[in-house]
């Protein structure tokens, strides 16, 4: 979470969206209350789950959420219908399940500043002075976690209720955006581990999971999620594809800089983070182009090393630099920006909804955290 | 999978019974075709996620979606609607992400015979000569496909199309049904690492465990889903409900039993391997109330450890037997099958329900795998 950057998501947002924004969470908040009944009946032994997915669900900046809140309004829904809030809600809930088994599978010890929820186990483990391995139980309430915060997710989804047209074209998508982030997940992993490619096809490969387990699942879908619930008709939905694509591409972009180059108080994460897990970025296959061939092997020997120090960090940050990844990864952020803009144009929509779509696609790539 | 007994599950059931399941495996493969499509949009790396998801979902007894399917005529459902056959495949998809995941957690190398969906991953990454560890390659290979299977398993439930009274219903059923199984299998989790506990605590620990985690979940949720779906009144749910819990609590039992004293080439698990997890079942904690002390600190001593040789496996056997827990078991199950007869008199449904019913649960409780 951001508490340092005066201008921060928050404080620049419109009246409409900070409303939103609330209702959203007091949703998600009573949706949690009415779970800690269903698991008081099992055994308050196992309220944890929910209190520790709560705290995490809580913190996000919404953007997901506000963007099928605006694709809805480009479709004509009205801004104070609950319909939406419910779905901001499943689009919140989706995205906390996923960083949770994401931090397990990522070895991640911490998320926006305080301990990953897996790692937040751990320490009740240690702290209860309970048998066998605190990493194994840490892990365990993590996949069930994620697995509850999932099936949350899908619950608050299913409890939206509009035109049933418009209902079963927003679940394909809704669906869709699901498979597609598991298996972009999956590619990532694997990206880790298949070794030293061809620089282009690791190129290739970093803008496959990029596409799918971030670009389209953080912009696109919610957008069009949103949108399919208010009745939007194909060339809607293809416009706001347009814009959310590249939008969302660019945003992840922003992401892979900010895990190398971001400062550990904004961004909640500890420096050159994306480092020391291994990440397989687009920055990291643009920098592995770039760079000399001895910088390539120091790069390959020291990339995932959870215990790389300091001084290492900063010699890969002045490789990547140097190979000219960093500069070509903020200049195709700027180009997306402008196609994101020329979209925005087409898109047609009224200057309230063109206003404030446009001023979420700044923040999210200007954004420091 | 049980390829050995002449009398199997499978080869016991109706025509009817053979016809739904048949139409609920087609209606699996039908969907993860259509799966499979969506993720060579991704990468055709990523199909093996769901080429493992089907060769386990493939592979069950289909109890879950039978339940449903004799709950849904039994509150008025046609024998061959479609809808029914997709709310069937939803609940063995369920079923199947919970396994996936279970075994993680567990630390299980094999389901139904073969390699459990991690190991499977492990060893490919291993045949491969990839990268890094196998083991964490599999462990996040299957925390993905559980996820996946979890949001396949509802995506087909969404697709049910019954009417929007008995569709409500039924979806309150199945996420409560999510939360409990969930909430059960942390409280499974909590109970290995506490330590000992007093007799009857432990007792009281492990019957939540299976009434929620497996009972509720296995027998009761799926007869009531399929009867909600089909608009069954309260009074028919609650006759259902008197049928199915004690059912689930027996069969239940049974696992326990089996997981103790199975032979393995019948159940498809190696013999003992409830012993080698650690499983707090209610097998265990009554073994631990009744049997000696020293028995009981053998018991704690080797319970867990999963490199237990083939004599201390006989050993705990042996104790548990002595301690009377497995005539106590025994025992269980018979006033349990009574019980159970006794409410499927009261839910006077029509003969072939009936006969149905009784055939499965008489089949439940005294199989072998």
């Amino acid at each position: 979470m951001n508490h340092a950057a005066p201008d921060d998501a928050a404080s620049r947002r419109t009246a409409a969206e900070r409303e939103f924004v609330q209702a959203v969470e007091e949703s998600i908040r009573d949706f949690l209350n009415r779970q800690r009944l269903t698991i008081l009946d099992v055994s308050y032994e196992a309220l944890p789950l929910v209190d520790a997915i709560e705290a995490l669900c809580l913190g996000g900046k919404r953007m997901r959420a506000l963007l099928a809140f605006w694709g809805w309004q480009a479709a004509g829904g009205a801004a104070d219908s609950p319909e939406i809030v419910k779905a901001g809600a499943a689009i919140e809930l989706f995205q906390s399940a996923a960083l949770i088994h994401d931090d397990i599978i990522d070895h991640s010890d911490t998320r926006r500043g305080r301990p990953a929820l897996h790692k937040a186990f751990e320490s009740m483990h240690r702290d209860e002075h309970w048998e066998l391995d605190p990493a194994q139980f840490g892990t365990m309430s993590g996949i069930i976690a994620g697995d509850m915060c999932l099936s949350f997710s899908e619950a608050k989804f299913a409890a939206v209720e509009v035109q049933p047209d418009a209902a079963r074209h927003a679940r394909r998508i809704f669906d869709l955006m699901r498979t597609e982030v598991m298996a972009g997940q999956y590619l990532d992993g694997l990206s880790e581990v298949v070794g030293i490619e061809d620089p282009d096809d690791a190129l290739h490969r970093a803008s496959t999971v990029i596409r799918f387990k971030s670009a389209k699942y953080s912009c696109e879908h919610p957008l069009t999620i949103g949108a399919a619930l208010a009745g939007a008709d194909q060339e809607l939905l293809q416009r706001l594809r347009e814009f959310g694509l590249p939008l969302g591409e660019a945003f992840q972009l922003r992401d892979d800089v900010l895990g190398v180059y971001g400062e550990p108080e904004v961004t909640g994460k500890p420096a050159g983070d994306d480092l020391r897990e291994g990440k397989r970025t687009i920055l990291i296959a643009l920098a592995e182009r770039g760079a000399e061939p001895e910088d390539v092997a120091f790069l390959e020997t020291h990339l995932g090393d959870p215990t790389m120090d300091e001084s290492t960090v900063n010699r890969l940050r002045d490789i990547i630099r140097a190979s000219g990844a960093l500069d070509e990864a903020e200049s195709i952020i700027s180009t997306t920006e402008r196609q994101v803009s020329a979209a925005l144009r087409r898109l047609n929509a009224d200057d309230r909804i063109t206003e404030a779509l446009r001023s979420m696609a700044s923040r999210a790539l200007h954004r420091s955290s």
